[in-house]
């Protein structure tokens, strides 16, 4: 099982602002990558609360089986959580994480050019459009 | 309709620290705009909840009538939530939205003097105590 | 009596870069402040002179009766005159004062994020192109 | 009573990272707390919401009887929250309110140097581990 | 026709500092990134002059048919090279650029956190190993 | 019709500090752009006073006929006035405007090495004393 | 002769701010100076203009017979004003020049801690009130 | 035993600026602690040079027995000794050193948010009053 | 003889990115300054390699006569390159030289507003467009 | 009595660099100082020990009769030392403390331009020369 | 046997600027080096070219015997050259790098301060003279 | 004779962390040094007090005949001390001074990147271990 995170706004992907942020949804998003891995199970959470992120990751530790992988799209909160940089620190030696940001954060305002979560994720793939998510799933795949 | 969003802390106005805040309370300020601008409807929300006020923002997109105008007054969060900015960014084009600040922010600590908020809202009124609020009302009323 | 003092290059307000600072010109804005506040009585003044705005300031502690508030858009200056900012200074505690911007600062220049003035000014309004004078001066009307 | 509240990710303390956070759980850390101060009553509190701490906060204002100290260990929210720290701000001048940190944070990131809500604690003890919360509660005892 | 283009040092692969390249040469990885799009034609490069890889950049203008994409990891320079940035920008809307980084900058020395390339490029695929040139070369495949 | 503007101390010129500045005064090189191009016709302004070099520049927009180009050395204004730079900003669609400095201010002090008027200026021509007035000339004589 | 020449806001000296400034007027200033040497010839000369203090010092290079020296209390232009920097710096080398600060501008805001004149002036005497004048008068007339 | 070292000004303890530091004395202090830990021996030294805190601290390297811990309060030379850090890095794998402040320095000038020391220091109690001393003993107690 | 070196991506003029270039191609601009100067010697160079760059210069040092001048606009290697400055510091004593950029490096990315060549040339003609290289070489004629 | 304390490197005053420093011995300094108010006694302090310093201003407030005032020129620890400014923060409220410095520190080597202790001092005379020590006394002389 | 890597414009020494860089060249400099060690054998590099010195480097990994130890001078490039810096990382394992500077680089510009180079070489010999090569030689001489 | 000046915790060498500082004492590296030079006289000192290294620096002279020269490594001082710097600025023109840094300050905490003693001594070695000493004994052998 793979579980793909996002942050806020993201709920919004494809209503809003299509210039940065494409027109798919979230949910056509998900069905383009779970076609792209027939064979995989993804379970994806959006949420616009920090507190609710942070929980749903926690949870990946009570799981019988540990997932076979996280891909986060934290939004905003890529660049100011400390909170959430830890919950993904007290996964990752269990579950690798990517990082995932639709639009190239690095051509846009100073503040989005860090993020707090890189660090401590596997990898990062950034401004490759919604494809992002399934190019992170494709080398989840590669893994174990 | 007009939204007036209240951030941490704001619930206990009038309560706490009355030197810096005033001794108004949310309810007294919401009358006496109200007061100001009979004939306009308002909606108060106050969330000490990042995720509660995105929300309550996104759900603005969903209303058979934009509303007005947004003022909002996003307490401490003005000065570290990208999530809150990207939200009313994601609004912004439909709703004009004004920032309020009772204090004077720019005459308190450092990290007080920038707002993330500010460069993606309409405007800002800034340390005129809780009238900031219906001079931000009277603002909305001009437009359209 | 409200002054209300204006800065560098305003005297341009309505003839350049309108889609920065608006069409009406300072005469036209002020007729709008006078019509939405017909009994009060404002003196409108403007200088590209930095010295001066100062001694304008400064000849407000020499009325009979001291201003209601002076209303104070001082362009580029905000940004770079300690001078000025200890003139408002030197009158802030017997006058009240407001500054003003019409255009967003914090959407512009790095350099248009910090007013020196606004630490001594009782509060700004920020953005809300013409309209911030009348705001302004309906605020200090409430002022005792 | 006194209150102990956490924040996000402390949870899992005892369960990840032990080389950094020790290997005692919260509810372990409780108990020897308590068995250092037989005579005091201790309410714990954990969440992962930056606001679900702001409300509990505030809660303490309503007691019949204010409480007689708070140990806040903020975890990430510590270095970048100025919503709680404005929260602590609006309760410190009737409850006492000490921070404390199980790591030594000067030792780690840079990020954790500095703590936004330091300034308006009390006090603050740092990276004497799990010990931190009993030296906490035996200072409040001191107090009136 | 896609490029894949490789800076300084980028010919030791496989053969120093494997905890932190991998063990694959560059051959060995070209050989995988064929062998997942057999249908595909790359072409790779590899120097340690900044000239040499900018004067390979500006060739890929001539060719009859442009090139589908280029894949870069540019290595040390990615830090420091503003005409290598200049470079990139000047093909960057003929032909799709993709920065990769084997290793995971942002978890490395703060001079690498910043690449001067990445604003100009499409995109970024960092720390995934040397998994990340077959992931660009998935996204090119999408591309028109 | 060249305007050619002069700053805060450029009166002094010949007369103070020749290693810096040169040993020609404004009117001896007044006389040699004039030689230099004699068909042009150019009206020389100096002022040690910001407000009137503001004046001057607006006054330009009043002409029957734009002038050609304005020249304009501002001195240390250069390197503090927002407020001029306003007022060059103001007319730069119009009248094209060349910046000059007769010392080389990148070899000076650090202070001296930004001119927030560079940016709004259609160009800059540094350290080649005197003669930077002429070439500034020649280049306006190439625009229609 | 000595020049004493005092920037901004300085005319209200005695009259604003006793607690920073001191209640003498810049007139009974002069007489204690003057008493204190009544030998020498002082002229005092204030202005609110950077303008016409520049065209002030300036002129002390055409007396017939050069200044003994300039006391210089430039206001809030101390900080920001490079133009009287560079006008000081055309007369230091024949007349020497003090600069004077009445209150301690290193206990006062950031933005006061620096001078842009200190490094062109002979020396700085600051903070010890109103008898800074007389000091800096006193050592003048050690001068040669 | 426990060593408590105190660097300079804190002889003065008791005697200056009792809102900063409290009324009592080192002596005083050292009672104090010495009563809630009876069992334990306690040696005190304080010294306002740099150089005989260092000495002192070295001499812990010969003792027959190695201290139980080493309680220090550096005073103004927390915040600038590199070469105090480096005493208490060359003895800290040996003997667990804790570092104390009497005041909160977080909330006092920005130059003493920053102790050079605590890195290198098991962990740090701040701003509990002449309280920190106990507290740091008890900690030790509690150490093998 | 006059040297006109040419830096990284500069063979492209005239084909690339005409709105911030231009749209004459080096060997169109040679034809220009020629034109001009029908008298005087040009050789022009460009190359994206440093290091060739470095090598041209240094030859000069060989001719049996020095050249009268040299015109560098070395691209993005202003910014950044210590070792093109040196180059440059090693002749300027002989020769003349003199830096131009076609485009208002001012008005671009923050790290094209320094130059580390500036300081150790004579002087610099910066966004004029390619008349920059006209203007240079009538500098150059003017001296000895 | 008025205390005139000398720091690191002063006992050299006179013998080594003298473009600097001046001519004179510190005994020189002294009998002109004595000589300019021959009523008053001084007691002249030197040490190149920070610790010595500190004790010898401490002892000051065990005197019968609190000095008159203290002169300090306290060298290269001017720019380092929290602890010498704590020493006179303890007992400027006391003893007026003033700073001197011979050479214009604001002139040199940009880590001379900021005095931890200026702050603390009721004010500071810089750049006079030896003539300093003279003008500070002359001001002690004029309080109380 | 020792390489000696000398980078850009070393190719000058005791030709250009002999108050830097001395008045030998590097052939008079490799002579001595061998007189002072004559049964060592040293094989000396130049190039103005980055990659040809990263080039050069690389091949010391093919030697059948590793050379006794690298010494670099590496000239500008050791302040903005990261590709260099990796490739001395890559034989820094292997191979012994010291780093020389001919000039006291401390005592010069800012940007000369930092060497990005020093961190992953053995030592660094600076400012004296080109006796540091040397002085580098014996030092390797020592080790096995 | 050459003075061989250590700072603090250098008496602890070959005593403590021998990773960073290796495993000889000061008095088997003041051996070494003798024994690669035997015909130079060596007077070692070391203190833990800056005034004392600074008196010992300034004693060298008042030697009948001075030194040949001062090696010295300031420990922890090199970072922070202006006095000691000051000291070896006061006999650097007499005497020349090598500073000498065992361990590679360049690849350990920021803080000990930069000397302030650099910019005044003749040259830096770095890095090399205890063979420092003898490498810089043997460049000061080399001077008249």
């Amino acid at each position: 099982m793979i579980l793909v995170i996002n942050g806020p706004n993201l709920n919004l992907l494809g209503q809003r602002q299509p210039d940065i942020y494409g027109t798919r949804s979230l949910d056509a998003i998900a069905r383009e990558v779970q076609a792209a891995m027939p064979d995989s199970h993804f379970e994806w959470f959006q949420s616009n609360h920090e507190g609710a992120l942070i929980d749903y990751i926690h949870e990946a530790l009570n799981y019988q089986l540990p997932p076979r992988g996280i891909i986060i799209n934290a939004g905003g909160l890529s660049h100011t959580s400390v909170a959430l940089r830890d919950a993904i620190a007290a996964v990752a030696h269990i579950i690798p994480v990517i990082e995932v940001h639709i639009s190239n954060i690095y051509a846009r305002e100073d503040f989005r050019h860090t993020s707090l979560l890189s660090p401590v994720c596997r990898g990062t793939i950034t401004g490759l459009g919604t494809d992002c998510y399934r190019l992170a799933a494709l080398h989840l795949a590669t893994l174990r």
